[in-house]
């Protein structure tokens, strides 16, 4: 069961976990970042409560500490109980939803690993945006992708923004590093991949031609500027596109994400659908 | 030509179409909202510039307004230039886009008009999330929907947030009121559009089962909390859903919309993909 301690002094050292979260050095990607993951709201809280991850602490105001104490039965964690204003001062913004959670990091899986046990998987190259890769978490997990493969260019995912982002999804989704990149990649088609490559070239096969029927399959990702590098498509078994109206950009990479993954298909239905 | 003012006074009434834009009553959704259409950016500006849209003004740093002058040979509109501090003071926050345009409202089609000429259409209920409504009107645009009917509950698509994320598209994808709603889905299909639900409902069609063939096609959108109400559910032709993970509790609502309109397949492909 979580213990309760009111906290009435924003300096208090307890709640350093805690503190000025937007200063630098709390970023896990930055030179110098502890490393500790963050939970922002009931929702993504719970989640993390859920999850592997070793809660070190709550903070939060009482009625949303309250809420998520359920939760909370067989976990022997401080619960840091506040009022709005100290916790501002604190965390060192305004956070208006009330709770938040922190967290050690809990071992991933490797490559070869997530290579092993996965069906369909997607892998990312110079998806540095937190909101972008925060969201493709949030979508692969919905639309049931396996792992995530992260080549290079890549944030962390696990940036409390991205956490945010993901509904808290980042903390379900087994994620690991390829390396080397893109040469990883060559251990992925080996595994039995057929790795199909996102791009907007005409040239590039729709994507609802692609069919990856029974075997294993990954969808390979860039970014929205500059997209894939030449090094990583060359690794591809094919090229797929999105079809797109003239004159418009391009998608959204999470959107477009979506797209591929809900096309990947992976929630075989029932007979009774096929027949309509 | 467009002829260029400097401006460096914050109070010169020149630029008043530009001030406090953070302003309640500058939003056009509100009461007393003074109706006009802000674009943020050089690409958004630009979209403004191409679109129907009677283009009042421009305001601008003078590289960001520079790289606009191509695109202004044609129009006769005053485009002020001043400082990155005169133009915050102006428009009551910090802007790092550099440049906006002010324009009037287009006439647009009506839902008749927009029945008559599309083949797909979105239709939605209860987005009243404007940077929702603007990536949904950015998907649309990108993979190839006609139009947009807007049903009960919906925000004002030309808000500012919306014209910034949509990318401007909402400048250039036709959309209209559904009134009285959500009995005008049945002259909805009287024009012979199949009117497809999108819900979570287990009990769906799952998308990618439904066929649109050769007719015209209308997805029924509504927002991620409550979803659809069952008085405008019971005007579809069918219900679909997304297939998605246990435990996921939805997607983004202009995600969703984009694997819908991805598998819509608005853009019929060369033979020459088919065999492959």
């Amino acid at each position: 069961m979580a213990h309760w301690t009111l906290i009435s002094d924003p300096a208090d050292p307890e709640v350093d976990d805690f503190r000025d979260l937007s200063a630098a050095d709390r970023r896990p990607d930055r030179p110098g970042g502890r490393g500790l993951v963050i939970a922002e709201g009931t929702v993504v809280v719970r989640r993390l409560l859920d999850s592997g991850y070793p809660v070190r602490a709550l903070l939060g105001v009482e009625r949303r500490v309250a809420d998520l104490m359920p939760d909370m039965v067989d976990l022997d964690v401080p619960a840091f109980v506040t009022s709005a204003e100290v916790m501002a001062e604190i965390v060192g913004f305004h956070l208006n939803r009330g709770v938040l959670a922190v967290a050690d990091r809990a071992p991933q899986p490797s490559a070869a690993e997530l290579m092993s046990t996965a069906r369909t998987l997607a892998v990312l190259e110079g998806i540095g945006d937190h909101e972008n890769l925060g969201a493709l978490f949030r979508n692969a997990a919905a639309l049931g992708i396996d792992g995530v493969l992260l080549g290079g260019g890549c944030a962390d995912p696990l940036y409390r923004r991205g956490v945010r982002v993901s509904m808290g999804h980042v903390l379900r989704v087994p994620f690991a590093e390829l390396r080397p990149w893109p040469d990883g990649l060559g251990t992925l088609r080996e595994a039995g991949f057929r790795v199909a490559a996102l791009t907007p070239d005409a040239t590039a096969l729709p994507l609802s031609h692609f069919e990856l029927a029974s075997g294993r399959g990954a969808v390979l990702l860039g970014s929205e500027g500059p997209g894939l590098t030449a090094e990583a498509m060359d690794w591809a078994d094919l090229r797929v596109r999105i079809p797109m109206a003239v004159g418009v950009d391009s998608l959204n990479v999470a959107t477009a994400a979506a797209i591929a993954f809900h096309h990947l298909g992976v929630f075989p239905e029932p007979a009774e659908y096929r027949s309509r």
